[in-house]
């Protein structure tokens, strides 16, 4: 039972873990903290909040956990400015997609709270933004990835598994590289492959048209690309290495299929999309 | 209402056609042909079909209308071997992605008869195929494009028409070629693009833990993959040359991101984001 926890940046991520709580009876207060007033307002009005601080040091006071649920590039600051606020018992974590950035952000701004510190990904989302998006069914059967460091205390990682736990969640333990390297994979490069369709598209001169014969699967192909841009720029700079190797790489898979078409090759088209089809479907499902 | 209708190849979008035009009542019987008895003979258990032929001209020579929904290389064939069978007032239609492809076999195919043969194609359908995948709501709300010749009968595209808008369905009309581009950019590229993508990552050491973890996103993104790879590689072949221009395109696109990656310029990955989300929540909406 968490008696209060606070949330900072309180958008779908965060108010869902509010209202996966709440739900669960696993949580008394709920406090947020974030940029915008009026978000916080609806929050307090959605029941997803008991209440909102406008500065975060004294919205962590006295919170049992802390949850970090900024966009990357924002995480440092955060942790700095919370610091001040947060007891020696208090448990921090956050909910990053590239958890190498947020450990250096944590190191940086934290210090000697850095034990208390429990790297988390929630794989779970949409893509949709904002306090009103927020659902408490969100977090059922996803997994819940966790990145604890050599120095994390022990009780702290507990703290963490137990809320998630309450929300449905499985969990799950990676080391912070190969958390991001394999996020670049199945999150990162999918959004880049995404936006850069709608981009191009956007640009053609039949782009209304387009959009107008799209079918079901590009509407499902696409919908990443509704994503929030701020989150995915910082993505795209906390996990750049990962993230360019991929790029390089899908580019000459992608000459292999031009090629492939060029020459008529039938055989290698076929076999190509055979192993690709059967790959997904065996290991995601024909859904 | 079509007294008899001949369908040539029953798969998702021929027995949907089929349960549709029943549903409705806009059909007497429903032949099938298709080289797999057994998905036949399940087409007669489900209702789809009143029957099926073991060959194409017997199978259409009392149909008022002959849909052939067969993969794009085998169109060709189809409409030789069909026409012996063919009623001078038959209608002849097709549903295949690719249109200039179809309309080169159907001219080679179907000599004089050309004249009855329009030229169709259902922006409609999903990932699954066969008999059994079809279903009488496909077709609602969802556009079937006309690509009709100089030389095609009024009368037949009178009855093609209705035949879609038995099924629900809402009509449009464009130009063979201009089809072809503007399908390339919203089906075929982006099944390119799901099958490298999955094809790429299937032979990444971690394969099966970056299924593992995949969330909704991935999923969506890649349903497409999960595709018939032989109707895949047949419209490979049959638009290459639209395709390829615009996989080159896209590369240039996806060299654009990396760059901005590599050189951390944050304002040119939030404008290209944050156009492509915009792009997409006003053309398709957020959903």
């Amino acid at each position: 039972m968490i008696d209060r926890l606070a949330i900072i940046g309180v958008g779908l991520i965060g108010s869902s873990l509010s209202l996966a709580l709440k739900q669960a009876g696993a949580v008394g207060q709920v406090i947020g903290y974030g940029r915008n007033r009026q978000n916080l307002e609806k929050g307090v009005e959605l029941g997803v909040l008991d209440g909102f601080g406008t500065d975060i040091a004294d919205c962590v006071r006295d919170a049992d956990v802390i949850v970090v649920a900024v966009p990357l590039g924002a995480m440092q600051g955060v942790f700095a400015e919370l610091k001040p606020g947060v007891s020696p018992t208090a448990v921090i974590t956050d909910v990053g997609s590239a958890k190498s950035s947020v450990v250096s952000a944590a190191q940086a701004g934290l210090g000697d709270l850095l034990c208390r510190f429990v790297p988390g990904h929630p794989i779970a989302g949409n893509e949709k933004s904002g306090v009103e998006a927020g659902f408490a069914t969100l977090y059922q059967g996803r997994r819940v990835i966790l990145t604890p460091l050599e120095q994390t205390d022990a009780d702290a990682i507990e703290v963490v598994e137990q809320m998630w736990r309450h929300c449905g969640a499985i969990l799950e333990y990676l080391d912070v590289e190969h958390h991001d390297k394999v996020l670049a994979a199945t999150s990162h490069l999918p959004h880049m492959l995404a936006y850069a369709l709608v981009h191009h598209l956007s640009h053609m001169n039949e782009h209304e048209e387009i959009f107008r014969y799209a079918a079901g699967g590009f509407r499902d192909f696409t919908r990443i690309a509704s994503s929030d841009p701020v989150m995915w720029r910082d993505i795209c700079l906390s996990n750049g290495d990962a993230l360019i190797d991929l790029i390089e790489q899908y580019q000459q898979e992608l000459d292999r299929i031009a090629t492939a078409i060029r020459n008529g090759d039938a055989d290698e088209l076929l076999k190509l999309f055979g192993r690709a089809k059967s790959e997904r479907d065996s290991l995601i499902g024909n859904c």
